[in-house]
């Protein structure tokens, strides 16, 4: 028998790539189960006054990163997630930073063929599903000048530099 | 058949914890497949002066991180894994700091019953076993006076803060 899944049902997938009925993201609430890539501290492209300290950690399903390094490219339903939090503070760390357990901001960059290929989805707060970010958005163009392989930033990612 | 592990294939084990026949601990080498907690940027517990940028990162096997979320304490052959990464740079970085791609320093804080509890590891260069700490080193004084649940410095992991 075919389970025809409603919006209800698809919210609650464990797919770390499904969609609501309405072209929305839904949030892969499982991506700490995908494997680490790396973190960045205070990190920008742009030229910028210092704002409060964040961390940005990136999480890719596994699928993914295995099709990734037997083949140099990202599969199809890959997707990455950036997970971006606030440092925190603690009397007994007297210099640096660590990541506070504040609810993090998340958005995902996932490559979709049966979508057009790559795109980002900004998750809302509660994690909400993610919408679409636009196609003539900055970060998409920015994606493909500057990424090492694939509109993807691997040179931050110390197990996949092509570099190392 | 009882298989008797001689110390050179103890060396080839894919177990996150093991031991090399004189009581070093063998590099458990997969630990980057375990659960990520947390990164930090320039850590330190005393005061200093600055020195050049690192970032560590903190992974644990993944049956310890679940028994912790079930019980509360550090399950019997948790390992902890603590990455120190030198930070990389990139003319497109504008500002902040990634993770380069050097090799990094590892160390490993590990629970075994069979060894009398806690113990610390340090890893040498080219993920050569790694020599116990000697129980009298600030590092396990430290652990036990300041950190938030069973010597461990879960304060510093988003998932799994007490104060979360």
């Amino acid at each position: 028998m075919a389970v025809l899944l409603t919006g209800a049902a698809l919210a609650q997938t464990d797919a770390p790539l499904a969609y609501t009925a309405d072209g929305k993201m839904i949030f892969p609430k499982d991506y700490r189960s995908g494997v680490f890539l790396s973190s960045g501290f205070d990190m920008a492209y742009v030229e910028g006054t210092s704002q409060a300290h964040i961390f940005d950690n990136v999480f890719v399903n596994r699928e993914a990163y295995d099709g990734f390094l037997k083949a140099g490219v990202w599969p199809d339903k890959t997707v990455l997630v950036l997970e971006v939090r606030d440092a925190g503070s603690d009397p007994f760390v007297k210099r640096g930073q660590f990541q506070s357990s504040a609810p993090p901001r998340t958005e995902a960059h996932v490559k979709d063929a049966a979508k057009g290929g790559w795109a980002f989805y900004v998750f809302g707060s509660g994690n909400a599903p993610g919408a679409l970010m636009p196609k003539t958005a900055n970060c998409y163009s920015c994606h493909e000048q500057n990424a090492a392989t694939d509109t993807a930033f691997t040179q931050f990612y110390p197990t996949l530099n092509p570099a190392k």
